[in-house]
């Protein structure tokens, strides 16, 4: 068993679990990123994007590259949500300039007959990144791992790359039902796995990303996506070596779906800027001492594109639009753990994230000394 | 004064209003476009997008081509939003196989101090659409007038053509809320002239298309973009020559505020796929006898890929997920106006679009009769 330094911040891995905290931590979707001048710099030397996220030194590099600017209270392992698929045989690329691409799709009966939960030593780079990060950050703070979740896989799956419609996936969908469950209960066991696996490997917290979960019908959500990310979450363990692994979920586009994501079994509900963190925490934030599920969000990233003391005040009305949370040390209550409500984009101004992290950690301890 | 022939089939309007009808109107977003090979061939004859909306006879051919193919329970002008930010003098233009695109932008103070409500002379070819189309159906069924939204508008302005992230206006919203609510003001005056006109015209309704409202983040939705729609309702008339003139509010991506919307002044709310009709219906659709509002949409466009059987299926979970109307002809109550959750796909085979408005009518008759 692999022993590593023990942790010196624990204010993210406390809040997911709804313990109180002295300050709001946050950490930031894609903190590791084109943003940043050193993330470039070690991009450019990997040649490419697989190049940088199959290669464990470069991977662990770029983790850590945003937690040498900023004093965030969470890493996250740098990687992609397409491995699972890359995996399977579908052949992932990444031209300059452009979204992921696969060499194959599944699309029909005979696409589907060929695909299988993958072989976890295909991924074995991912694990030993995982590993290798961990033991980098030596203990400043935890590192969660993450997966796309079964939904959000196969959209990209069917459709061989993004898309701007999801016409060929919902064709699919629609048309044949049969095969798209198929599809997701491949991908669902598949993704508990690979997380099962990082976990192993050292991620203290792990995170399902439902990119896409928001482009579905009302009622299609529920059955297509929520049902598979349930699905992910019977089969990943709540604790490892003794420690509770806090399960997230973040579904854009998915706070119409708030209630029913209430019902996972999970710790952490991630929700992007249109929703009211006020109004969240009313349906699903809990009582002191009652059951709930922590918050994560959900600034607009495009507020980063203001003046640093407007990107202050914005993340200062989020703050306050979550409210104050719990205090209370010796029990569970509602808390928040602060992150914009989609990645970060790459033409942030890098100053600003310093502005952003300035102020919600001194913000918050303001609000927690407020009566 | 114009006068027109008797209106025929005025289900639409009467739902609109939340009057009893025998069956559930429909009509679709888009629903004179690329998806008919009989628009292909009038928009191939007009050379270009452009040359097609400014054309009277052209507008009016392509506008009632659906109406010729099925029995719809609308006709909405066929037009483009942008042709008022073209009106102000943005210079609007639609490359082959690519979105709109104007030549200038509004990004600055300086851009800002140029613009103005255009002169409704430079638009008389839309109005002109209007009387023409309204004559040639000579009472088939209600013509709608519609214009985008003044946030959406803005969208287009600033941006100078679609946006995958809407940086550079929401850039423009989180430094410079002054400047932002400068062009709002004046868009939002621009459509309500625009609007007005239409419906002097002949338009028998009129809709706001807040394609773009969505993106914004809870709080910025309020106040920078349904402000200024309740700006806009505040200036149309309720009524012309002595006929009720609906309004309607589309926000595409809009139900996480659904309460918000509920406080327009407007006869109906659209919305798109992703809310539940039922809860909708529960929060805004009123009981008989009392307020409320009528309800449009919400099929996934997507759903017509479908095979004709399963597109009627999903017809009727629309409907069903509705409810049933109230069939009072003595007063008013909830009603429900058909209709797709989003534009109709170019890629849609047109016969689905007849086993659809054949399922709608009959299901939505069967319905009445139920018990």
């Amino acid at each position: 068993m692999t022993t590593f330094a023990p942790l010196q911040n624990d204010t993210f891995l406390r809040a997911c679990l709804r313990q109180a905290t002295p300050h709001t931590p946050l950490w930031l979707m894609r903190q590791a990123g084109r943003y940043l001048p050193e993330y470039r710099d070690t991009r450019a030397k990997a040649g490419s994007f697989m190049g940088l996220a199959t290669n464990v030194d470069y991977a662990t590099e770029v983790t850590l590259q945003p937690l040498d600017r900023y004093p965030l209270d969470a890493a996250i392992l740098f990687s992609d949500i397409l491995t699972i698929p890359d995996a399977m045989g579908l052949g992932l690329s990444f031209a300059m300039g452009e979204g992921p691409k696969f060499e194959r799709t599944i699309r029909t009966e005979a696409d589907l007959a060929t695909l299988a939960v993958p072989d976890m030593d295909k991924l074995r780079y991912v694990f030993d990144a995982v590993t290798s990060i961990r033991r980098a950050l030596n203990g400043r703070v935890p590192l969660i791992g993450f997966s796309g979740s079964p939904w959000t896989l196969a959209c990209y799956m069917v459709e061989g790359g993004g898309s701007d419609d999801y016409r060929l996936v919902k064709t699919l969908m629609y048309q044949r039902p049969d095969l798209m469950h198929r599809l997701l209960a491949i991908n669902a066991d598949a993704v508990a796995l690979y997380l099962r696996t990082q976990i192993e490997a050292g991620a203290q917290a792990v995170m399902v990303f439902d990119s896409w979960g928001g482009v579905l019908a009302d009622g299609n959500f529920q059955d297509f996506s929520l049902a598979y990310t349930r699905r992910v979450l019977a089969q990943l363990p709540k604790e490892h070596n003794g420690q509770r692994i806090p399960h997230i979920v973040f579904t854009k586009g998915g706070g119409m779906w708030l209630e029913d994501m209430g019902t996972l079994d999970c710790d952490v509900l991630g929700m992007d800027w249109t929703v009211n963190l006020g109004k969240a925490r009313a349906l699903l934030g809990g009582a002191v001492g009652g059951p709930g599920k922590a918050l994560q969000g959900n600034l607009d990233p495009n507020a980063l594109f203001a003046q640093p003391e407007q990107v202050a005040a914005e993340a200062i009305r989020v703050l306050e639009s979550f409210g104050k949370p719990h205090t209370d040390a010796s029990t569970t209550g509602p808390t928040h753990i602060f992150n914009l409500g989609h990645g970060i984009s790459q033409f942030t101004p890098p100053e600003n994230v310093s502005a952003l992290v300035e102020a919600v950690h001194s913000h918050s301890r303001k609000m927690r000394r407020a009566g």
